[in-house]
């Protein structure tokens, strides 16, 4: 067995850009410390999750990756504990505005940009006020620790993201979130929706899946945690509650996980001639 | 809200044909008294399940649907009863053999002939064996419960006939199933996979999903049950566990499932455009 050490992050955060790069660095420190290589903080980690309004000023946040302080941060930090640190941030490119993530890999360089590709919006989540529906396409990223997918928060409600990462090559799923409950109705709870969608693409998969997400209290919009790592069989190995501050580490087996998923034949018996609808704009 | 009744049947079966259908036919009738209007039984339930081994025999009983005796049963009790059947059989259509589902509406017609898409193989599932892929595509039908979206066991581990049935109308997902344990690995349960891949579904989908296991040991390859109906949030709403025979039967909102589908925004936010690698057969 090659065990692989994967880390998830879960925090809340505040609007103060250098406190919340801190805090995020602090526990990334602490899962370099338990021998991860590869850590997760949640999705756009600089500030309070901005979406939940639509407001001009918050557009002054956007900036290319050289430029923004949440990725040059983390950057420096990737190389000083030589780990990988998948780092989301609102992107700004010329007249255009995504959600995107850069991959950072363990010498501290940017590997590329991916740019959210599914954009939500709803009370709570306008997102589409904010971001342009990205036009990177889905990105996978070799490492010597295993190829890498990672997608951003929305994403990971759709199979088409999961299957066309894996079939791309990606051996662990990465999902950075920020997700909450819902405003406008304070019955539901779309936190054990939101892991079945992800444990389903596990499976289906037979692939690792790393998601996290923030927690706290923003303006009267909760963000539920929920944090988790699970292996190919979409078993869960390590997870954090909805209030809870921290670090979860796991150990993946890549090398079993490809052995099972060859063993379970799924890709084996896709039938690409029959899946036209899906690519169908209709 | 517009209740539909739906039931799925769970029973072990031998090589008996007219003691299987029988038995089928009576949880039918229990499932009709219970106000079910449409009845799922599990997969080729005419007989054991043949595929554990490879043996021209076993092709004696392919027929086509129009005197097959599973089909002829399945009709004349959908018809006295009023209820829709979706009846799996093993199909016999010249040289070609395939592994199908009739649809059977609840005057007793079959309203069309869904051939499996994804065939699986390996120890003690030689399906490759016996049946051709499917060359229908994925089959939706319009009735006055809703528009119907069935698709036969290994099919339900694919995103993407669950995606493609959605996409064409389907507001419920029905999976007729023979699956049980792995005779090379014994340690190797997947009854927990089989459920989150098809919960899965569900959640990314906002569709209910109604999956019908048989159960019992046949020449020591144990099929382990677990028939669910769960909503379009992966909620489980009635299930069966690994040895119990019985009829399942639940309430859908099909209604309630439509405007959930639309309040998510799952479909209104998709990127055909991306979505291309999942078509290449490469």
């Amino acid at each position: 067995m090659s065990a692989l050490k994967v880390a998830a992050l879960q925090l809340a955060f505040s609007d103060d850009v250098q406190e919340n790069i801190a805090a995020v660095a602090d526990l990334v420190r602490e899962a370099a410390g338990k021998g991860a290589r590869l850590i997760l903080p949640p999705e756009l980690f600089e500030g309070h999750y901005f979406c939940r309004t639509q407001d001009e000023a918050h557009f002054a946040r956007a900036l290319p990756a050289d430029r923004h302080p949440a990725v040059l941060a983390m950057q420096r930090l990737a190389a000083e504990l030589n780990v990988y640190i998948p780092t989301s941030f609102f992107e700004a490119d010329g007249h255009h505005h995504y959600n995107s993530l850069a991959m950072i890999d363990d010498k501290g360089a940017i590997m590329g940009v991916y740019r959210k590709s599914h954009i939500p919006d709803g009370p709570g989540y306008s997102e589409k006020f904010y971001f342009r529906p990205g036009n990177t396409g889905f990105q996978t990223y070799r490492t010597p620790l295993g190829t890498l997918g990672p997608a951003v928060c929305w994403d990971q409600w759709y199979p088409e993201t999961a299957r066309s990462l894996t079939l791309q090559g990606a051996e662990i799923l990465l999902y950075p979130t920020a997700i909450g409950t819902e405003p406008h109705d304070p019955d539901l709870d779309t936190s054990r929706l939101w892991r079945r969608a992800m444990i389903g693409h596990a499976v289906s998969n037979v692939v690792p899946v790393v998601a996290a997400n923030r927690i706290g209290t923003e303006h009267g919009q909760r963000f539920y945690g929920h944090s988790f790592i699970c292996d190919e069989r979409g078993d869960i190995l390590a997870e954090l509650g909805a209030t809870e501050t921290g670090v979860i580490v796991a150990d993946l087996d890549l090398d079993q996980a490809r052995r099972h998923r060859a063993a379970f034949g799924f890709f084996r018996d896709r039938r690409p001639d029959l899946y036209g609808r899906i690519t169908q704009d209709i």
